[in-house]
């Protein structure tokens, strides 16, 4: 009998260092957990009440594939509300954003075909490609000085253009960006586009924090720019911007001709979301502005907030994100984050996630999520800075 | 620029014949639909309220890769309240029964390994392998007498051992079975095990409906036989033991040195089930035996009321379901079953699953969903009785 180990592709995934720190700092009383990538606040009452009506109404059943058209019609009002010319039957509802990159991924990827994508970068967007055989080659993002004055991480688009040929099936980018807060402004998509046109490469964009975004009411979106015949997929998530990470919600908009192929491979993944979370996603789409309005006000006071904290202090790099709920920031000599942060969940009593567990690029930085109660925040930045202080 | 078409892979994936008969069918009056796999009863009210629980109390945030503490330790009692020594650090929560397979599958198949099925089957077991690359051969079952004198569906045991070799990696095996209602006996797992254990190959073991099975209290489990560090994975789900084919919640029981490998999985398909509806799924559990019991009891009188009124129309051969949901009954001399089920849907008003929609040997079959109100279900087998009488 051989020993049940999975497949060698399995092996090579990393297990999360995010998990592994903590792992290590459970129990520790009175520690700050900013280690994941979560708001601090439950999901809005209105939201939840949808879900309960759909439960008392006996909706326990399977739901269509592509996910109910109350559902996918919200979300095409929601596109239309941001400018967008979306429609309908161009969206499919998933059981995740991550599972809508799951899905894009087995849509367009088949075993070899190759994928560019940005590093540091959110860790299942280096491993999901993996799992399904497709090697993954990275771009890295640098900390260049911003308009403002400020540090903000950035993209060499020529360095991109040149990684993106003909041989690349797939453009897998995340913006704004986990972890670092990049955001491409429109220009840069615009050239994106234009130069996967002429190499016939998928773009699957990653927007899960467009309405976190610091620059404007959203970030600028491939879906813009894109018509729909276009290979452009565009992916989202209730879980930030409705503070609904618990409930597994996300969705596509996929060009006409990708439909289809997306209803089976939803069939063969989950089949669908629960008709009762669809239904709590409605309620968000549908009177949810104000919240997301209020939240991304919020975040960017607490992204100034950290940004300021930790710019105080000698040796670390600070740079001020464009969007999302993070500040991933360079610590001068830093060279085992995963050990450090280990140590500063002791120490400190504050929880980081070690910058080496975002890919290339990654190590020498930590990530603090910022989407917490304020005066936790406070706090928190100010055990972080100290601790730096007194390690440098 | 190139048409946005999805690969190859997905595109040869089968468009459901279930759904093109069910959209054919939509909106005929006074239809009674028995094509798709789903009983026609609302979750229990135990079950909701846990949810609703859970929900007030804000549990709306991530939780653990491999499923909250409470259900996998439901899920291990349970487990062991049926015979087995399952513990809970070998079970993983999932976001559905497919969405198990397709985790087995991705922790265990590299693009070109062989998998080996029986036919016919649930379609979802023949596409899982084949989005990831890995080619399926399928072993026929047929039609015999049963030691009780009526006909069931049967495997042929020196075909399916002669086509698993030491290059199967993967066999993959529903009992009971949809469509077929098939199931393994005890003696007959033994021998498969013996011999998957000299091949080195996995058994991937699809046991949904173990509990509604109509031979004893549950059908013979590959679990019940194989120790902890066989090459054996389990597959269960909540949706048709408990009425919560809404719900999207399954699990798996899988060797411990393949437990880090699945929560790496479940993390970059779904990242976990919503924390409400796995407090639903301890509340299925703990206090839900009982509604199984009655559940099963009633299925069975259905199914004997089903084969008893087809067995009756001249041409028609109704097997005996050993277990599931499903009669997969012949019919003389039909060679079109999805043409003549949408045929069926105007003339008799009863929506049946064409065979063809079942893989290699489907065709030439109906399946009919049993798992209805009885009044419903006699109202139907009259109907389909009838039309089939017609039509001979």
């Amino acid at each position: 009998m051989h020993a049940p180990i999975p497949r060698a592709a399995v092996r090579a995934l990393e297990s999360s260092r995010i998990r592994e720190v903590y792992n290590d700092g459970a129990g520790i009383p009175d520690l700050i957990p900013l280690w994941v990538g979560e708001p601090d606040i439950p999901t809005p009452d209105f939201i939840k009440r949808a879900a309960n009506a759909s439960l008392a109404a006996g909706e326990t059943f399977y739901s269509p594939n592509l996910g109910i058209e109350p559902l996918r019609e919200a979300i095409a009002r929601y596109q239309q509300r941001n400018g967008r010319t979306v429609t309908a039957d161009r969206v499919c509802a998933t059981s995740s954003g991550v599972n809508a990159i799951m899905l894009a991924c087995q849509a367009v990827l088949d075993p070899g075909d190759k994928v560019v994508t940005l590093a540091p970068h959110w860790p299942n967007i280096g491993a999901i490609p993996l799992i399904l055989s497709a090697p993954v080659e990275t771009v890295p993002l640098h900390l260049a000085q911003g308009q403002r004055g400020h540090m903000i991480w950035r993209v060499d688009l020529d360095r991109l253009l040149a990684a993106i040929t003909p041989k690349t099936r797939l453009a897998l980018l995340n913006s704004p960006g986990n972890p670092t807060g990049f955001a491409f402004t429109r220009e840069e998509q615009q050239v994106i586009l234009d130069h996967c046109r002429r190499t016939g490469t998928w773009i699957l964009a990653d927007e899960v924090y467009e309405r976190l975004y610091y620059e404007g009411p959203a970030a600028p979106s491939f879906l813009d720019i894109a018509g729909p015949e276009d290979r452009v997929i565009g992916v989202n998530s209730f879980s930030k911007s409705w503070a609904m990470t618990g409930w597994r919600l996300g969705w596509l908009v996929a060009p006409p001709a990708l439909m289809d192929g997306l209803a089976k491979l939803v069939e063969y993944n989950t089949s669908c979301a629960p008709v009762f979370v669809q239904r709590a996603g409605v309620a968000a789409l549908d009177e949810g502005d104000a919240f997301i309005t209020a939240n991304a006000a919020l975040f960017r006071r607490l992204r100034d907030k950290t940004a300021a904290a930790l710019s105080t202090v000698p040796g670390v790099t600070a740079p001020v994100a464009s969007g999302g709920m993070y500040s991933f920031f360079r610590v001068e000599g830093l060279t085992d984050s995963l050990a450090e942060a280990k140590r500063m969940s002791r120490g400190a009593k504050v929880g980081l996630a070690p910058g080496s567990a975002f890919g290339p690029g990654g190590e020498g930085h930590f990530r603090l999520c910022f989407a917490q109660q304020e005066a936790t925040l406070e706090k928190a930045l100010g055990r972080v800075a100290g601790w730096l202080r007194r390690r440098g």
